[in-house]
């Protein structure tokens, strides 16, 4: 634990000054007052990069869907529950921030209405069926964002696949326009305290091998703090 | 907490000697590797339960969805995720019963079939459709098994109902064939540390007005020790 701490205090301030802003966490999708789609993120992948962040000096706010963590000291948190109040607490912060690390599991869907009233089975046997509409993709939506175009932002993704990582990576930095996309193995990842990071940009890709979160959360901001000043653009 | 540990300590022994079988927490029916459907049960209640059974000299088994608690001290804990998952945990353990309480919030519907590959968005905006098929009904299984009919293990329901708790609760209690059913506001009370219950038996409705979830179940158990002996049998 002290030795921990001195860790923490020693690492080189490579953003000091700048401000950063991360999600994590997963989101949920109402489906009516009790039920809800959601996924299996815990959320310390995030938490581990608000943590890096932080002590690597900058000034960090972390806006988080339902999760059992605590915030990082130091680190302002928001909360939220589904995908279209993660944008909007995005919107609201991201003005102000020179970086954007979305590590968020962001639900691509969410029910196409949610019932004001618990759905109840009717004895009959049969089942509900559910239609989905398509949430707002938030990654997209703030690297479209004339900040981020001009490299004033930088943002990066995450990519979460059960299959054929890095092109679905590359494939996620292109359609997303971002300079940066992280790709981890989600369920082989999710709730654990350690990972493993493919990390994708307009060159090459970089592999960062199985480690505790918080260790490759301080490599990434690492690395992040490196390219900072290139222009948040993917092609 | 030293005070709380006396008071732990000095519950009356009403269920000395009997064994309890607890189900507490959500469960997660998955969509695909990553994506599931769940609701915002937090498994406090099933837990404090598990806790009083065992404060009031029982031997407890807690068989529980994904939550974040840590079992009470005593408490032989089982994980699942799904609700057939639980059905089988629970079937395996309640032979050895004395009294069966479903206090999990299981899930109704599973869908139709879970996905082995993550579902990704195909660009056309298009929303996936989710077919559901009835998940198996636990609580009434196990009221209609022989040694359940006959008296030896007496069944405890719950409900989370966002509107006409009693009504509900009283068809519930008829429906699945319990002795007693608690009701409770789920909507208000999911996550919360206090809560509200509502005691339907087949005389009467009995309230219990707020207080926390340790305090209501200590009660609980009470009015269960109270009823023991009398046949499992609703109507």
């Amino acid at each position: 634990e002290i030795v921990e701490e001195l860790i923490a205090h020693l690492q080189p301030k490579l953003l000091r000054g700048r401000r950063v802003l991360v999600t994590a966490g997963p989101t949920f999708e109402p489906i009516d007052p009790v039920r809800g789609l959601t996924n299996r993120s815990s959320g310390k992948m995030g938490f581990a990069l608000a943590r890096a962040a932080r002590e690597a000096g900058a000034e960090v706010t972390l806006v988080t869907g339902p999760v059992h963590l605590r915030a990082p000291r130091g680190v302002r948190r928001v909360d939220v529950q589904t995908a279209q109040q993660m944008l909007e607490a995005v919107l609201a912060e991201v003005e102000a921030a020179d970086v954007f690390i979305a590590a968020a599991a962001v639900a691509d869907w969410r029910p196409a209405q949610a019932a004001e009233r618990k759905l109840k089975k009717d004895g009959s046997g049969a089942a509900p069926t559910l239609a989905f509409v398509e949430n707002p993709d938030i990654l997209a939506t703030v690297a479209a964002l004339p900040r981020a175009r001009r490299g004033e932002l930088y943002c990066v993704g995450f990519a979460a696949e059960s299959h054929d990582l890095l092109a679905h990576a590359q494939a996620k930095r292109a359609r997303k326009g971002v300079p940066l996309l992280v790709g981890n193995i989600g369920p082989a990842t999710f709730g654990r305290d350690d990972n493993a990071l493919l990390l994708v940009d307009e060159r090459e890709a970089v592999e960062l091998p199985p480690a505790p979160k918080i260790t490759l959360a301080r490599q990434l901001v690492g690395e992040i703090a490196r390219r900072l000043g290139l222009p948040c653009e993917a092609d």
